[in-house]
């Protein structure tokens, strides 16, 4: 057996920035479509103190999420320097499709993976693109994908896109709405046989019991609004409690199967959902060891980038590794452990050794 | 090694016939926006003498793309006589998620698959679930997806669907909307090891030069329409050219993989997108073995079900496996080789034995 290792990473941040004090004069409303009072934009400052979101970015208008897992992936095949026709696969994570500016519908005729292949101008029909639908963690699955099927004997050589425009779904008129960021991240994986770096453990989680509803499509929280075009919304309260039980469980289920101490785990790279929730998780999962959390082990892009759903996590990777994310460094022989959580609901975790 | 067998399949097949005739009322424009005649229902004649399609039928009101899946999926778990807790995965390939009637909104928060899962009331969190977006050819890949997952070692048995509502996403101008419909098909996939039937072979490819947009979300025909609301749009003579010239070629490479003799081979499932052209790929395919095809060697299901995109192969071999479609048997030993093709564009083919 071999592994499987990140070659080259790329990401896209999209350029409007959007602060908090930019939603002051939102009008929001409970999901039983109350009204809720704003003094002195008490909701921001709340808000920014739970989920540690300063301000998130949004695609320009003339951009749909194809365009900026495409620009993701420029860069990652630049990084990783490989000649793009030499791809197996092209896997693209995503939750919405493409949803043009002003529109409201998805747009997954084609795939995003069969478009970006299209813009990269791969032509070698053994390339195989195709798109995922798991959650925010589908990025995460995107590269445990490729991983089994380089086991499999599929191929050898993978680019994995996870990008999203959650600022074309979002309902102006709920709170959550200050969450949701735009986004595009991408890797390529290769497989190298004899070798025991990279990728040393994954673990999966589906729970879709009470789950399944957690996040979902539903109508504006403004009470007239009508039933037929609907927005993403979340059961913050339930995702919350369900994350924190749940994804320490994954984690050291991912982590144990390596054999490698914990005390050698340098950096969590999680899905950047929630700053306290995400400290909450870690916290947790550092407790089944009977230990407290190292310092600078959880290093994240929340504040400015907010919840860009699958792009969150290979963004965050992408920063630390081209050393833009002050005080995190990733180096040689570094144990990591990816974590992610989303829709579904799903949780997915990845140990890598660098 | 081992192998990959179905252990038992499904379908569902919707309750509303819709005959040709009932297209003769209809006002369909050319993509260009020009009103074609229609003396005599020369249309749905002509229509019915290249796809072959009598009659399709679509989903009633009440019922989703997930809603179709999950009674599929019923059928699949009964037939194979397995505890459904008992599943590694569940993969659901579409390209329209639910699209709930009288709205044009794609839903896909959260994927079909946790939805799926829910109403199957499964809690097992290792049975994993995801969407799969890979065109027509989606359950087909769905298939070769859990293949790959076998042999890398992450579990042994899944449930593979198949599941589209069309019929929801129709431009009713356009002729082409004659051609599709609404259905599922699942399967019971198992890895066992030391065996040497199932799947003997897979092949793949994507073209995505100039194809990717073949198939593809666009306005209305009719010359007034907005450009914000859009429906399936196809170039079919572009599709047919591809298609005729392509998927032999790939279903040759998947036969060939198995060194078994084409005269060996009895049954071709080829995804049912059009009568003609169907047979056409089937004559090239035989030509690339200097032969003329087998009488009977391909089973249609088109006439009386039109093209319900991921569902149509499962269904024909569930038609066929139950003894319910006249003329055609699978029996202990026959190989067949199945082929798809569609959005993307995507091509495969698996090499099974029974």
């Amino acid at each position: 057996m071999g592994s499987t290792k990140i070659v080259g990473m790329g990401s896209y941040i999209p350029s409007i920035v959007k602060t908090n004090d930019a939603f002051r004069s939102s009008i929001f409303y409970s999901a039983d479509g109350v009204e809720i009072d704003n003094p002195d934009g008490i909701i921001q400052e709340k808000f920014k103190e739970i989920t540690g979101i300063e301000e998130r970015r949004y695609a320009s208008n003339d951009l749909n999420a194809s365009d900026l897992g495409f620009e993701a992936a420029l860069k990652a095949i630049a990084a990783s320097n490989i000649d793009p026709e030499t791809l197996d696969h092209i896997i693209v994570a995503h939750n919405f499709g493409d949803v043009t500016y002003g529109t409201i519908q998805t747009d997954i005729l084609p795939s995003l993976a069969a478009r970006i292949k299209a813009k990269l101008q791969i032509v070698n029909p053994n390339c195989i693109a195709y798109d995922l639908l798991f959650g925010c963690p589908g990025w995460v699955q995107g590269v445990i994908h490729a991983d089994a099927f380089f086991k499999a004997g599929l191929g050898s050589r993978a680019l994995i896109i996870g990008t999203e425009t959650l600022s074309r779904v979002l309902d102006h008129h709920d709170r959550d709405s200050m969450i949701f960021s735009d986004g595009a991240g991408a890797c390529i994986l290769e497989y190298r046989p004899g070798d025991h770096e990279g990728i040393l453990a994954t673990a999966c989680a589906t729970h879709s019991a009470a789950e399944w509803k957690f996040l979902h499509l539903g109508k504006s929280n403004q009470p007239e609004a009508t039933e037929s075009i609907r927005f993403i919304k979340m059961n913050g309260r339930k995702v919350y409690e369900y994350a924190m039980q749940q994804v320490p469980i994954s984690m050291k289920q991912c982590w144990d199967k390596t054999g490698v101490p914990i005390e050698k785990l340098s950096k969590i790279i999680i899905h950047q959902a929630n700053e306290k929730m995400d400290e909450g998780i870690v916290n947790r999962f550092y407790r089944l060891y009977k230990q407290p959390p190292p310092k600078d082990v959880m290093p994240m892009s929340i504040h400015k980038l907010g919840n860009s759903s699958v792009a969150t996590v290979p963004t965050l990777l992408d920063l630390i590794l081209t050393n833009k994310l002050e005080g995190h460094t990733i180096n040689k022989g570094d144990y990591i452990l990816i974590a992610s959580v989303g829709a579904g609901m799903h949780i997915n975790a990845i140990a890598y050794k660098f």
